[in-house]
């Protein structure tokens, strides 16, 4: 279950927006038992506090059918509409028009139960993520700084101000680990490789020689960063069918922003570079194989491998377990559906999909014998088109 | 190969299947040597052992192919009924159907070789899995549990009665570990999780903080539980294409007698719990992405990729590298054949398939063409469908 | 970017071919500025140095679009042949006719740019992975064998000669490590395994117990051999859809020069072994499942998996993401293409494929409904053919 904070912690709603990152979006705050409401807050800040909420603390975030009256949930997908009424949060973002249907029911029925206040905002989803983020920083805010004893550090690296780095920890020669980032228990950071300010590498992170991860990267454990890539030469010379391999000299270069999944693999260059754009989320147990370049601000989703040299665009989005061959070009802002495989080229801006969909497996066993002779399918209906042509002609 | 106790150590026959918990089965020994056979133990459980067989020792299981006189085999598939004539295993768990088989053969061919002694059940499979685990429990019995002193244990870690930690391991702040637990090398246990009694954590599991886990669980190295899942908000404010993170505040709540297989991976929670039931088998490199929710007593096979929110009923069925999208139900008992994708619910007690069959390459390219058209197929046989309707008519 | 040797380390190119181990292999080096060339090294040896190109020194490997005049490329794909006038490399390895055809293009232009060496071989991809090896045996020359003295190495373990074993590893009892091998930081070697001479482990790598690996194999970060297969009899004597778990005694036995990836996981055999032949070549994130046996020399892409009891012939090629069931029997040389899904036996030799390929998601959405209706289609034709084959008899 989510953590609340304790209720001296606990901030009051209107400031606990003023503490959120709010640049860009706007919004207001409604009181539904009927005090003055705040709105994005003026450049003072202060005018925006609504005395009438003062005490409505919020401990935490939850969802519409689980969070109590001292918690903030939001409602982003009208199909909720109607876990409104019922919904025990003190508070709920959500959209100007949710707001009016929600406001509209309350009149029309007289009730007045729901949340004690709306916080109404054109992208409620987008202000749900940053009121998160300020509950996350804040749930982070008493862990202390500092290097675990037992963490084993190379004389030679360089440790940012305000690093922390946990146990058993191992940091090799050459290390440069930027301000306040945090490396977790049993991660093992290789020779030579740097890491930006305040990146957060969980638990057992294993970084190969020569890794370079910009700014504010967040790493989930098990990730393995600058593995050889698959390279064999064939040598038949003394055995038949042998390989030598294919040494790997170039590294990995990941930009700022970066979210890497939990038991992703991401591999080295052959003697240029596997580069992961700015902005770029790899969900877990994704496979980038060596020379893969991905785009600023791509998605992808788990599971899905992309073979060796692959250049994959901007703002490219890829749903889970797609499979993307070698030496392959995707554009920008291409959106590829999940289990899709892709062994051509695929123009920018394109939305793409190949999946066979489950059926009943009686039904699938029906059409499985038609789906091996496809082609000959085709020849036939070609033939009989033929005949019937030459009949109408007749 | 596999391990074979020291001959002092190895029990006669009867005395092992006393051992076994053979609670529910029913079962008896037949002595092909010529001696009394022991069957189900009486209450008293004495007069079960067989004279005869007293100086039948077994130091092991085997296969029926490898399998020597002090070993133990079965047989459950009657593929391999024949193999029961050249076995050199000792005694042979098998169904009573070919037990009276092998006997007849015996009989018709005058023969006297094949195993001493036959171990007849009605579910040899289920028996021959109770007396592995006899030999399992028994080759760890010598196991010193404690804790190693180069683990990392935080002084307010609660640790049960016999618990045994792993050099290297790590406990963090607040964690239980129920008694006689056993957490392997390397793991790491984050802040605040709970593990149950006798559960078996191999080394190099890692736990992030508030993870639950029940009792007798079985997680194999590699297994990352409670990362977090992967949601973002859009957020083009500064920069085109740009994310914002949804932080992850739920966690994840692991039921008992679950198995959880290597490099597995399951997400925490968005606000909710992950959630896996009692009884849940999982296999080595699936992904259970966040806020799904496992019923009890499914299994599910290697490289399965669940996506959020996704709900699965009990007792199902998942053959390997299925796919299945988020926000999905499958309903109880639903058998789910290997490598197929799923994106619709699934009601209870189907069996579901997608399968392209693979084919040589030549015919696959053949049909290929034919796949990228099938519509226009479709639409032309429809077409030729209504000429020939219209020819008929006229 | 790639590492360069330091000026004083970089041998002259006449030095560095002779070094590389080019067994099997005739190359001669030209040397277009005019120089006497040497050729594949004569008994003597000494005789095959340029004296021309003695100044010609050779720091590492990079692309031809990026290297730069200490630096050999090389070219083998002809489609990269333009790529020879423009390159800064100070030599190339590539074929007799693409030196031919590069000389003939500078005798036609008058130019005298490009490379000022070549080096010609029949099997230019080989010879660049030579010379790779090389460069990776020379930058690891510097590295100080010996073992970490926060390694937690068990006093029964037998280690040979200049082993090195990195930070916070774990040796367990029994464990026997052949001389000159390499086991690194946070790698945990279960009790009785064996692991050949020469082999390297790259940090984090998992071996359960008594695991045996031959020599020179190379096993990258975050690899788990030994855990248990997925093996469950039913068992719902007490609660209905248990499973009871079927121990797994088995190993795992891994042969010579074997290279296993990132994350990839091997599961030991029930009662025999799995087996993993000589010089097989697994990539990332691949899964091996109980009792599977592999061929020598089968080279298998990242994101497989192969499902329990089947056996792989010796020089398979499998692409990525291919799905294989469980006791199945795939023979020697055939070649299975990337994300294809087997179920049956494949015969030697073949080639196969099994894939839905990706389109544009309007195009697929036409296609689907009829892609499920398939058998349907099949016999609507069918009847039409009927219907037309009367019509053409009356």
């Amino acid at each position: 279950m989510p953590i609340l904070l304790a209720p001296a912690d606990a901030p009051a709603l209107a400031e606990l927006l003023e503490a959120t990152d709010t640049s860009g979006l706007t919004w207001h705050l409604e009181d539904l038992t009927g005090g003055a409401a705040a709105s994005t807050p003026d450049a003072a800040g202060a005018s925006a506090r609504s005395a009438s909420l003062a005490d409505l603390r919020v401990a935490g975030i939850g969802t519409l059918g689980a969070a109590g009256p001292t918690e903030i949930a939001f409602l982003s997908n009208p199909r909720y509409q109607s876990q409104l009424d019922s919904t025990h949060a003190g508070a709920v973002i959500l959209s100007p028009a949710m707001a009016d249907a929600h406001k509209a029911s309350l009149a029309a029925s007289g009730r007045t139960d729901g949340p004690r206040a709306l916080v109404v905002c054109t992208e409620p989803y987008l202000l749900y993520a940053r009121v998160g983020q300020w509950f996350a920083r804040r749930s982070r805010a008493n862990d202390i700084a500092g290097i675990h004893p037992s963490a084993v550090i190379s004389p030679d690296a360089v440790i940012g101000d305000g690093v922390t780095i946990g146990p058993l920890a191992v940091i090799e020669a050459g290390v440069t680990i930027g301000q306040g980032a945090r490396i977790g228990a049993g991660c093992i950071i290789g020779k030579d490789c740097a890491i930006g300010e305040h990146s957060l590498l969980h638990p057992r992170v294993t970084l190969y020689d020569r890794i370079r991860i910009g700014a504010r990267a967040l790493i989930h454990s098990g990730a393995v960063i600058g593995a050889d890539g698959f390279g064999f030469a064939p040598d038949s010379h003394t055995v038949k069918g042998a390989y030598s391999k294919i040494e790997h000299f170039g590294g990995v270069m990941i930009g700022d922003d970066v979210e890497i999944g939990a038991n992703t693999t991401i591999d080295r260059g052959v003697l240029d570079d596997t580069v992961i754009g700015n902005g770029v989320k790899l969900d877990d147990q994704i496979m980038v194989a060596h020379n893969v370049r991905i785009g600023d601000h791509t998605a992808i989703a788990a599971c899905t491998g992309i073979a060796g040299s692959t250049t994959i665009g901007q703002r490219v989005a890829i749903g889970g377990a797609a499979m993307i061959g070698g030496h392959i070009d995707i554009g920008d802002d291409v959106f590829l559906t999940a289990s899709t495989v892709v062994f051509s080229n695929l123009a920018a801006g394109g939305r793409y999909t190949g999946i066979m969909p489950a059926v009943e497996h009686s039904e699938w066993e029906r059409n499985a014998v038609a789906m091996r002779h496809l082609g000959r399918l085709q020849r036939r209906l070609k033939a009989l088109e033929k005949l019937s042509a030459k009949a109408a002609d007749t």
